[in-house]
């Protein structure tokens, strides 16, 4: 079966679950708590060098890491991943996005405000500046859609949604981006989403 | 024909130039210079609302970004991207990794040093440290291997070696890395690279 490492505070982790249970794919889950670093043990470093979660260990053995490489395998030849080419490279270019340009910023000004106990006014200002720029991006992108690509839910919103539910614990207000908000309860409803806001 | 909207001086440009080239991909290269914001122009703006480089125009008007989802799509039933699903997966990692844990400390570095003139002694501690624990995890991962995944060039090396090459630009001595310095120049030899070091 597949084990997937992961600590539930983390979207990135939060990404491989529902990813898994959308696609009914079995799956253990196993805990790591990084606020504890116990993803710097010289246990998980032989399971994943880069000390990072999630890391799943697929069923023949095999690791993996990295969340969006996670969803990807895992997702393969399902409808998550747009049949159409240039679907998929739109898909591709939000999953990189992500990566860079909103994970960073908004994932990061929640930890730090939530786990960290940082106040929301005392957050880096370049942190909330590209954490806001990334929000109103995608709002004008998700103007007069359902969904980033295509017609119907992809790996895309699967990879967004996991922080962007959570921004306001880092002092970011959905309401200041409809767009994003609207996207944000239709994704949640489609999928099996048991963690709170 | 294929527009690449790029500025010589990232690497993450060259890395859709190098792929169009491998690949024989006819292109035609128009010049951002990122230094004097020409990405954030109204027009460029137009055509990639995240104001990146690179931004690809596609043969049919269309408009894609995010290197790695460019050369993902360029690639695609090339040999540069593995048909098994494992490896596919591994390539996967290794290009997330690459905009995660390495472009945002090994490109930063650089730019800080070549570009805007800091000396390299005055780089933020965390950039200097996140940097080369970048440049020892491909250490390790490349110790015993000619390529990232599998036996041959992949999209993994070309999206890794654009900035690993220049790494010196930020202070990092890759001769502290023989096994990233050999790789370098395996894979430097396989592309169609004109660009100084």
């Amino acid at each position: 079966m597949l084990t997937i490492f992961g600590d539930p505070i983390s979207g990135n982790c939060l990404k491989v679950k529902w990813t898994a249970e959308r696609l009914a794919i079995p799956y253990t889950w196993r805990d790591v708590d990084v606020t504890k670093a116990q993803s710097r043990t010289p246990e998980f470093l032989a399971l994943n060098p880069a000390g990072q979660v999630p890391t799943v260990v697929l069923v023949d053995g095999r690791t993996l890491a990295q969340s969006n490489a996670i969803i990807l395998h895992l997702a393969e030849g399902s409808d998550l991943i747009p049949a159409d080419a240039y679907e998929r490279a739109k898909m591709f270019e939000w999953l990189f996005w992500e990566q860079y340009s909103h994970e960073p910023y908004i994932a990061v000004a929640r930890f730090q405000v939530k786990y960290l106990g940082k106040p929301v006014g005392e957050l880096e200002p370049r942190i909330v500046e590209r954490g806001r720029a990334a929000l109103a991006l995608m709002d004008r992108a998700l103007e007069g859609r359902d969904f980033l690509v295509g017609g119907s839910l992809t790996l895309a919103d699967i990879a967004l949604v996991a922080y962007t539910r959570m921004a306001a614990d880092g002092g970011f207000a959905l309401s200041d981006y409809s767009a994003v908000e609207a996207w944000t309860r239709r994704v949640e409803a489609e999928l099996p989403i048991r963690e709170p806001r």
